[in-house]
This record gives C-alpha cells, sequence and structure tokens, in this order.
C-alpha cells in the first residue's frame, strides 16, 4: 500500500508545505481582523448581527458600511486571488522536481512579497509599494507555471 | 513509471478525498441558489441577463440588489474564504501522516460545521449560531496547519 | 527517499498539471484587465491609488465605480468560484486512475468553456451565451466529483 508520508519526504514538497501552510494562516488572519473591525467600527451587514446592540432603529444604525472594513476586505478578496494560484500552480511546481534552492527562492519571495502586501494595504503604504509586492508575487508564480508547463505539457 | 492510484489507495487520503468533494460540492451549490433567488427575485446585474424581459426601461428596473441575493452572494465568498485554506492545508495535512481517525474526526467536524454555517446563514439563525460554526470550521483548519508545520517545517 | 517527480511521470496527472496551469493563469490574467479597466477609466478605490493625478478634490473624483471596471471583477470571482472546484476535485480525479482519454475530454471542455465564459462576459455576448458555457464548466466538474467519491468514498 501507497504510504501516505512519502511526499512529506521530499524536502521540496516539506517547504512547500511549510510556505504553503504559512501564507494560508495569513489569509485566513484577514478574517479576524475584519471581525476585528466590524466590531470596533461597528459596521455590519447582517440584521442578525445587531442584534445584540438593541431592536429597531438603535440597531438599524449599525448596518453600514466602513471603510477601513472594506479596506480589509478589498485585501482578503486580492489575497483569495493570487494565493489560490499560488496554492494550485505551487504544488504543481513542487512536484516537477526542481533543485531545493530555487524552489525556496521562489516560495520566500512569494510568502514575503505577500506578508508586505497586506501592511502595504491595511497602513495604507503609499504606492507604488502595494503595486510593486503585487506585481512580485505575481512574477514569482508566473515562473513557477512556466516550469510546470514546460514539464509536464501534454495537452 | 508511478501509479496515479498509489494515494487513493490511502486510507486518510480516500477519507480527505471524500470530505473535500462533499464541501467543494456544497460550495458549489451556492451557484445555484443565486441564481435561484435572482431569477425568483428578478435582481440581476448583468444588462444582457434582464433581455429577456424585454428592453429598455422594462427590463432596466430588473438590475437591482436583492437583500436574499446578497445574503447568498455574503455565504458564497465566505466558503471561499474558508474552504479554501481548508482544501489546501488539509491536502499537506492528508499527506502528513495523521492517524485515521484523527483525521477523521477533523474532516468530519469542518464539513458539518460549514454545512450548518450555510443553513445558519440562509435561513438565518440569530447569532451565535453562525459565529460558532465559523470559528469551529476556522479552529480545525488551524489544528491541520499546525500539524503540517510541525511535520513539514523547512523554512 | 520519495521522488518528487512519481506523479509528474503520470499521464494523467501532467494533462491535469497543463490545464490547471492554464486555467489558473488565465484567472491570474483578469487581475491584469482590471489594472487596465482602472487605469484607462480612471476608476479606483483606493485613495493612495489616486495620489499621482494630485491632491484633494482633483484626485477623489477618480475615487468611483466604473461598469466597466465591475464587469470584469464579477467575472474574476465567477472564475473564482468555478476554478477552485475544478483545481481541487480535478487534483483528486487525476489522482482517481481514470483513463487518459476521459481525463482529456473532462480537462479540455471544463478549460474551454471557462475560457469561452471570459470572453462572453467581457464581450458581452448575448445570454445564453455565457449561462451555458458556466454550466458546460459547473457539470464537468460534477461528472469528476462523481468518480472521485465513487472512487475515494470513506465517511
Amino acid at each position: 500500500m501507497a504510504k501516505s508520508t512519502q511526499l512529506i519526504d521530499n524536502e521540496v514538497f516539506r517547504a512547500y508545505a511549510t510556505y504553503t501552510g504559512i501564507v494560508l494562516l495569513k489569509m485566513m488572519l484577514m478574517s479576524l481582523v475584519t471581525a476585528y473591525f466590524r466590531i470596533t467600527r461597528k459596521a455590519f451587514v447582517n440584521p442578525e448581527d445587531t442584534a445584540s446592540f438593541g431592536k429597531g432603529e438603535s440597531a438599524k444604525k449599525f448596518l453600514r458600511t466602513d471603510p477601513d472594513v472594506e479596506r480589509v476586505r478589498r485585501g482578503h478578496l486580492n489575497d483569495l486571488e493570487n494565493i489560490v494560484p499560488f496554492v494550485g500552480i505551487g504544488l504543481l511546481y513542487a512536484l516537477s522536481g526542481p533543485e531545493l534552492s530555487t524552489a525556496l527562492l521562489h516560495f520566500r519571495i512569494f510568502v514575503g512579497a505577500r506578508i508586505f502586501h497586506t501592511f502595504a494595504y491595511l497602513i495604507p503604504l503609499p504606492q507604488p509599494g502595494r503595486g510593486l509586492s503585487w506585481a512580485v508575487g505575481y512574477s514569482v508564480t508566473f515562473s513557477m507555471a512556466y516550469r510546470v508547463l514546460k514539464t509536464a505539457w501534454l495537452l
């Protein structure tokens, strides 16, 4: 029987697992940041979420959008748009047999760029900080996709 | 040559495949629920989608937002934000060689919590029902991520 | 030690890697299309993104929504909602040992349908063009999920 631990014994796969774990946890943290801003800014979207503030008009005024909440949500959506391709293409890349040092370089730059991107979005830093960090992560994923398609190509 | 059926012979991986299949199908169902509410509430967003209702002003009035449609869409986005990390981290977790019973416990609780979350969002149930089911799924993913990082750690 | 290149030697897995790479790159292109429309339509959402247009009121007028930008963003979100299940279920499907020709049929139809869907959304084509291409991709993912659950079922 196949042992499920085979892949996890491979160093490139272990590096992939480590960086994917970190960057997915970072993405999940966006939910907590959203919740934090929703509660501190008292800005909710579902009527049932404001029930503890009283009934009728007194609760209804908390059904509103807040610039800080919307900013975190945009950061979260940008994470989904960029981290999903990294996780999918990165897995195929890790299985395509790259050098460990090359793989680590890709994973480190991507995860570093996405962590910087989050700070650039939430603080916010002046452009082009956020734009450049986005482009760096995007380019890393393209570079991995190039190797995947070159190695695996079967149309 | 490697046989692609190796992994699928592993029991933990089979459990992962089963629960991931179920929870991704559940997420896909949100598209059908959205379509159902868009059609029954006559609330569309693309002008070309209302062409069958006539031309000009008679069709334009169906380009509007509807509370029920928006509620389903929020549930769908919440699924994306939470099920994507589960699928990614869960795969690595399944490959990290956990006990079958421990793995099944994680998968069952996560999928159960997400199905409950969907009903809590759509009915809607009073809080903290939805909030708690979200937190349960979130915690399961964190627990799996902890094992993945502990097993695979290579930075 | 397990060789990470084992899976990539399998033809079905190579086909999966190729089509997943293509469809994820297609999804990533939506970010560039969004950026293109934001810049040409001068429609931004973050105040820091309009700083290069001057200060105060002169920059503030570019903080607005634009129908073309919103259309691309809806197409991007629809991609996330549909391509994420394809990538997750497709991986499990590829590991479930299907015939190469059957697998290729699934992958080709899905990726073709999603590329058509993007054009149908952005041009836009009259309905039911976009709706049908969505339904075709959706059905392919369901078909793969059926095989995954039948092969792996362990609840």
